[in-house]
């Protein structure tokens, strides 16, 4: 979580959004990226499907079973829906969304556990994981100038 | 649809999963893609996610108001939640997510309908348009010897 604290802090240093995501395998790192929606101009492009698509990539297959995807924040029902098709066996949060949506981004407000109840997702999810240090990115963010929302 | 029909029949061909999806806005084509998640071997590649992209980059903006998304099967929750964020106006879709995991898709079957109450979204949803063509496609899938689900 650490590392994706500190590839989210390298996202809004870069004028992206405050969010960032590391991918582990048997305790090795996958892959470790923040948002890039305005680098890319793609809305789709969450620090978690972002950091999915380079997991595929890197070990050339569409099925992360047995990883483990840390979060800066709980992941929106996009993103959650990737960990699940990716079949991510854990997701480990920070914040939650509700805290992403006082931000002003436009969030479907589905927590993570309603849309495993829901859905009848096997994924293991773990919140609130160094709950202080993800919401203190939130308050780095709204301190730039050219915070952008989405 | 009858555009998005055709992509997606043209991505079965190609060794694709059985999904299209086409982008208008005032009634012009902005993108007509197919599911490339194989071709890509990025889980996140459903047709509407790659729609969605192609759209972002074509206009410039992750703000795709005003514009209709016309997919061969109601969008699974990932990617409801994308047009969602894309701030897309309505979703017209033909066959349920249902369908789809009646083939051995691991869907999460949350209806649209669910996800837009559950998390406040405006956006129009209209399903079952050309629902008989549509499910065609999965019988068209299903008759090649080289599918394959995730």
């Amino acid at each position: 979580m650490r590392l994706a604290i500190d590839k989210a802090r390298q996202g809004i240093k870069n004028g992206q959004t405050p969010f960032g995501v590391c991918i582990s395998k048997d305790e090795e790192v996958v892959s470790c990226v923040h948002n890039i929606v305005w680098e890319n101009m793609d809305i789709t492009a969450h620090a978690e499907i972002h950091a999915i698509r380079e997991a595929c990539k890197k070990l050339n297959t569409v099925d992360l079973s047995g990883c483990v995807i840390y979060s800066t924040c709980e992941p929106c029902p996009m993103c959650f829906s990737a960990c699940h098709w990716a079949k991510i066996s854990t997701i480990v949060y920070g914040t939650q969304i509700e805290d992403a949506r006082k931000l002003g981004f436009s969030e479907l407000t589905i927590p993570n556990e309603k849309m495993k109840q829901l859905g009848g997702s096997p994924i293991e999810i773990i919140g609130n994981i160094l709950y202080a240090e993800c919401l203190e990115l939130f308050r780095f963010w709204s301190a730039q100038g050219s915070k952008k929302i989405y």
